[in-house]
């Protein structure tokens, strides 16, 4: 009953095939552009595709059936490994990145967090800034591979709740899981080529519509410019953007139930009104005390609270001005809209509406029943009942996401790092969201000047955040060996 | 079905009359040192007494039985209407109280939380210092009432763990709930002259010992110097805090098990041995931390180490150092250890030490049932299966915890505060533990300056923390009132 070692060394070949594929092209770009760095991208495409032909012939021959620990195992060991090849290009670029700096932006990168160590990103080779967002695009559909199929099967923080099999019942002719994926997969193609056309028609360079819809989608957030969405000052841009975030945040699933039966809200669950809900009412909010407040005129408030709002609460991370400015009150709210999140199964980080739906019906439920003590009123998600181990399993996944982030946020202090930049710094990187607040880590920050220790810290949480913390967590468990 | 109202009312007599008395007593002790605040205390006395009698009359010749709703009602009624009787001799003295800083300091005092909006303690009439220890002795008496008989009987927060028919069935010889809060009592009463006599016999004055022990049994804080214990500069005092605060950490009804029986590890459940592992720990390590970079000698960190961090993790918050001036590590570790609070069923606040062994358990559970998904292991705290009613009870409240934590923070910002201040200020109030972090409201600092408003939510959070939070959003249901 050990876990075998070879699904996740063949997994990881194979993936490792995939992003050396991807290099490979990223030189035919950089030959295409001439920014002259296409030998970087064959040298790095050459090790790449070594490294992961390798660990697919090792294992070349064995047929398995995945079974849960093997699932578990894979997945860790392929988050850690594959940002160590990702960032291969970044060490050649003319951005002085060392190996721990190169690691922690592909981390970063792929996870969909967004935090850069990098700067003078208007003035890099196009090649390097279109290899990180292909990172984040690529991290994206393994995000949505991980929500749709791994993290249920590993019954992780609750999101056993979106198992595809308990969706056969209501609907027959529901494909299997493989062609599920395949079909989310295209949704998640058409959406970055409509996005890409979007930024395009509104004003954007081909070049910098094709970066920055490959890094919304994903709600990731590189950008190709230091000063994010904020250097094309374009309200239009914006409101575009606040769309693309927003579809990206919710389940794609939802997409494919919609092209079926013209309907998001079906199979869907509520989580999708209330995570709309709370992106319109907080940007209302902020829009309406930036208006007393700090003189904007409504439209200007309305416009940047969504953009910013959106962004931090579906964890895409871009920034189009730098709301630290805008006082205390407007800093420790967008540190606490860093614990919100977007909907189980699409792209975004962090708690996720639906958890805290769950929690607040456990706790309307507990009252009721200190009320009541003998009303038996079963609890509720949508359709379904939910069973107590899946009550739990929010439960561990709401404390466990709590307790990690107040550990690293007394690492990183312990590391010398000031109060706001431990704080946000552990709380931005476990929910997967980038900027920070403070003047290190904050919009116009950069994660560059923190020490190493600070960095691998961060990355380790980005992908602890990534994989729900329970998926690494089991790894820790001794019995997962017995 | 409806909620009576008056036994909330004559509980509120009843204690307004004890209050009455008590400020009775102090305009003899004022008399006694002459200190010219006698007029003061008899008046307020008899406001008090005026009011608490009126309240008993009204409702005079009712027998009942009291029911779950009455003592929901009674509790928060009374925590939220005492504080404001307690509070006005304060407005009084020559401090130049508002009626919100009176309000606030009471509500601090009662609560044991020991945040404080008065200086120049050091030149104060001692009557006013004694009243204020007072408030905050009457109210430990208060929380262990409430730890002992309402909150068990709420099934608030997982506290009916602790409900005292359920030892009756390992203990047929227990006496019933009056007694045994009687025989506490007792016990909270000889810690305090004990207390009292190490104090003095290491040297402070009688009314210094007299007001400190006052303050050490229930966890609270309050100091008749500026400085705090740091006033005395004694590390012989210092561990005299220690030992007493930690005494006052643990749960009293170990105290009369051990009486009986020669061990407190028996009902005691396992907070015990994790309640003081935790103290050792997190002391040693600071310790060493202060020793290595902090150029202290391990002698003297180990005694500001010890006494600082029993202090925030008893929820007391007495300082002996201005422990903020030891770097951001340290700053960031103090916030954190403001989340912990002591033992259930002890005048300590926080989320306390049995809600994260519970908390824990069922993670390890959860990570057990996922990797052996046959294997039916129940879950258990020391000799008790936990239900999954009570489960639920705590990860429910452990969650209202950390929301509540976050909208305090969010309006406190909202107000202006600085975000360290914000952050630290909702953790302090909401666990009872009295000073925050940063220069505003750390422990070398002062709730002052903060606006009326703020010290209102300030005085709102810390007896929703008393109160276990779920009591007072039990009132705040439409299903309470049907």
């Amino acid at each position: 009953m050990l876990p075998k070692v070879w699904p996740a060394v063949l997994a990881l070949g194979w993936i490792c095939l995939a992003v050396g594929a991807a290099q490979g092209l990223m030189a035919l770009f950089s030959l295409a552009v001439s920014d002259g760095m296409e030998e970087v991208f064959a040298g790095t495409a050459a090790i790449t595709i070594v490294f992961g032909g390798a660990c697919v012939l090792t294992t070349s021959g064995r047929h398995f059936e995945l079974r849960f620990r093997d699932a578990a195992l894979l997945t860790v060991v392929s988050w850690f490994v594959v940002p160590a090849f990702g960032g291969l290009p970044l060490l050649a670029a003319p951005a002085n990145l060392t190996a721990v700096d190169a690691y922690f932006e592909f981390v970063s990168g792929m996870t969909t967090t967004g935090s850069t160590v990098m700067s003078g990103l208007d003035n890099l080779p196009p090649s390097i800034l279109l290899w990180r967002s292909t990172g984040q695009w690529i991290g994206g559909i393994g995000i949505i591979g991980l929500a749709i199929v791994i993290l249920p099967f590993l019954k992780v923080g609750g999101m056993q709740l979106f198992r595809l099999e308990s969706s056969d019942r209501s609907d027959k002719g529901m494909p299997r899981t493989r062609e599920i994926a395949a079909a989310v997969g295209r949704v998640y193609v058409i959406l970055t080529v409509a996005c890409f056309f979007a930024y395009w028609l509104l004003g954007m360079s081909a070049f910098d519509a094709l970066n920055h819809a490959m890094t919304t989608l994903p709600t990731a957030g590189y950008s190709t410019h230091d000063s994010s969405f904020g250097y094309f000052n374009s309200p239009a841009l914006e409101w575009a953007g606040v769309v693309f975030m927003a579809l990206a945040g919710l389940p794609f699933l939802a997409y494919l139930q919609f092209a079926r039966r013209g309907s998001l809200w079906d199979r869907v669950e509520p989580q999708i009104p209330t995570f709309l809900a709370t992106m319109t009412i907080t940007t209302v909010l902020l829009a309406v005390w930036l208006t007393i407040n700090n003189q904007v005129d409504f439209p200007t408030a309305l416009t940047k609270s969504a953009f910013n709002t959106v962004s931090v609460i579906t964890t895409t991370g871009f920034a189009s001005v730098d709301y630290l400015q805008w006082g205390p009150f407007v800093t420790v709210w967008f540190l606490a809209l860093t614990f919100f999140g977007g909907c189980a199964g699409s792209t975004a980080g962090g708690p996720k509406v639906f958890r805290y739906q769950v929690m607040f019906r456990v706790i309307a439920q507990h009252i009721r029943k200190a009320i009541h003590p003998h009303a038996v009123v079963p609890l509720r998600y949508g359709t379904r009942t939910l069973s107590d181990e899946q009550v739990w399993s929010v439960g561990a996944f709401m404390f466990l996401y709590f307790a990690a982030f107040a550990v690293i946020a007394v690492l990183l202090a312990c590391l010398g790092l000031d109060v706001a930049t431990a704080i946000s710094g552990a709380a931005t990187s476990i929910g997967n969201v980038g900027p920070g607040i403070g003047s290190v880590i904050g919009p116009a920050g950069n994660f560059a000047s923190l020490p190493d220790a600070a960095k691998l810290i961060l990355a380790v949480a980005m992908i602890m955040g990534r994989l729900e913390i329970l998926s690494i967590l089991l790894l820790l468990m001794p019995s997962f060996y017995r």
